[in-house]
């Protein structure tokens, strides 16, 4: 028998998220039960639950930044049981045979993985997220939370924290390192605590210097304001690496002036529209430009062990199920330090 | 006193090349005097010598891939002695004290590397370059020409050979390795017989199949045309590098669509306009793309020294001085298999 639970969902593209109630499956040998304890809400799911990027199913409950704790384990899992704390990232399965799956990269399996919401599992099951009660997800796909980080500041390092520090080590940031990040919202300030505690001396490049304490709180060195020109020579030739946060039409060649040679510019935001550079940007310097995409599951076990030995979380704002409407148009605004996380305990309540 | 040699020179932008007679400057300590043998036409000096990137200064005497015997050498010189087999490529010096130098990547001196021509010395003298019948260079930037490769095919792997080379080593081309090389002329075809060498395997992507057989010949084990649309879908993730050796406009995201998962396509040709691509090409596989431009001096004599280990040579058509200026339309036309090479004692003869 599925289990029935209280979850918030998007009724069609654009309209606001109302409470409602899903099936959760029985549970195979191979699933976990997860009493969900909190959601992060991530820009992805807003363009999703909008369905900005097209494909996008309904009702779609939306949420893949998702920390819980065990309620019930399938006759096959050994490696969880009952009340450990678990959290859920952006995929939920994948075919795990080819060589991407062996290698430890889901995200690029083959097959194509299974999102979290917004996707169809294997068995032809459209797949609903975090923003609801509970959740039945595939042992090999849920990660331990480690003692040392509270569930609340833990769910947004299932995708803002595993976006931003795949790229980190992938690229290098540690000590004698300078690594600048790109606007300083969800991903930005978790590049920004991520990187710092990696040793990398860190720059925070954001539009203005709103939040320029809260950079340097976090862990940043500098904190400069793109929109002022003099930025770009001041810093010219100073980074190994610039990891770029933001999902807007950035101008690429002034961002690889930045490095040095040999330094890579990283994008992990999405703009819609393509992007120009000259290749005498890269030419001049053997510079690199380059894209990552969350982290595979294994990679976002060790991105959680390492915050919890290194005290990160989210910054975040917790809220209650009947405020994430405000919220989708909060983060529209960048009126978010840093992330909102819904308290899982107010859906259906 | 200086010693004069003849030369061919620019006598202004677009002219005509015309011979004529030039001073190479009394050897310093550390300088080496070379009987030049032969000369490359790298497609820059064409570019140079008709100012089409700006910043030319006439009269100019091209030539950066020169291959040739040591006649002479300075005071302090213990490195070569008279009769020795050496190249010099594009720089014939640079600070010798940043970072950039130290670390073996003299092309990106902080100071700015010197020029073989077309260039100012740090003793404010205009440099010339290989189309002479002698030059004096810094023995730091002189490389010997291992026995067992002929002078004539030795001279273009200064340039065409380690620009290749270079991104070829470092993005880890070799056995088990698919590497993909567009363009198919001076720095393709280079491109093609070192990655064969290095244990990779090759597939060449040219306009059209014309010159498929030589491909084969170099040692490609696939060669695709572009213009076949068909092309870009038969080779889908296929490739861990794709090393893009035409100056021209591409299609970037087409070409990142070859690449597997982690694969990075390198540039080695730089088109004048902008390239433009869509972020997403790149998160979608954690794909990179790059730029290379030449090599360190230790690494060009890595090179050189693998190249007469495996018998690597550029393929050739030695013409007299007197050609030069056909020799320049025929490179305009892509009509050269696949490297003009001028026989240096034709200068002045």
């Amino acid at each position: 028998m599925p289990t029935t639970t209280p979850a918030i969902a998007a009724p069609a593209a654009g309209q606001p998220l109302a409470p409602t109630t899903i099936e959760r499956r029985d549970l195979r040998p191979e699933d976990v039960l997860i009493d969900i304890a909190f959601a992060g809400i991530c820009h992805s799911d807003i363009h999703q639950a909008r369905d900005e990027w097209g494909g996008s199913t309904f009702p779609m409950v939306p949420g893949h930044e998702i920390a819980g704790v065990v309620a019930a384990v399938g006759s096959g899992v050994t490696k969880y049981q009952v009340g450990d704390r678990v959290g859920v990232g952006c995929m939920v399965d994948s075919c795990g045979e080819c060589e991407y799956c062996v290698a430890g990269t889901e995200q690029f399996c083959v097959k194509g993985n299974v999102q979290t919401y917004n996707g169809v599992g294997f068995d032809g099951e459209v797949t609903y997220g975090g923003y609801s009660r509970q959740v039945v997800v595939k042992d090999a796909f849920v990660c331990r939370i480690p003692e040392g980080i509270s569930l609340d500041v833990a769910a947004p390092l299932l995708c803002a924290g595993i976006t931003t520090y795949s790229p980190l080590r992938q690229w290098g940031a540690g000590p004698g390192k300078k690594v600048a990040v790109v606007g300083f919202g969800g991903l930005g300030h978790m590049a920004v605590k991520l990187a710092a505690a990696m040793g990398a001396e860190v720059t925070v490049l954001s539009q203005s210097l709103k939040k320029q304490e809260d950079g340097f709180k976090l862990g940043a060195k500098d904190y400069f304001a793109t929109s002022d020109e003099s930025t770009f020579d001041v810093l010219r030739g100073r980074f190994d690496l610039v990891l770029n946060t933001v999902s807007a039409k950035l101008p690429v060649d002034a961002y690889l002036s930045l490095l040095r040679v040999g330094g890579a510019m990283v994008n992990v935001g999405a703009p819609g529209e393509p992007l120009e550079y000259n290749v005498f940007s890269l030419l001049g310097g053997n510079k690199i430009l380059a894209g990552s995409m969350i982290g595979g599951i294994a990679e976002t076990q060790e991105m959680l062990d390492f915050c919890a030995e290194h005290g990160v979380g989210a910054e975040i704002e917790t809220i209650s199920a009947d405020r994430v409407n405000e919220a989708y148009d909060r983060v529209g605004n960048s009126d978010v330090r840093y992330r909102f996380v819904i308290d899982a305990s107010t859906i259906g309540a």
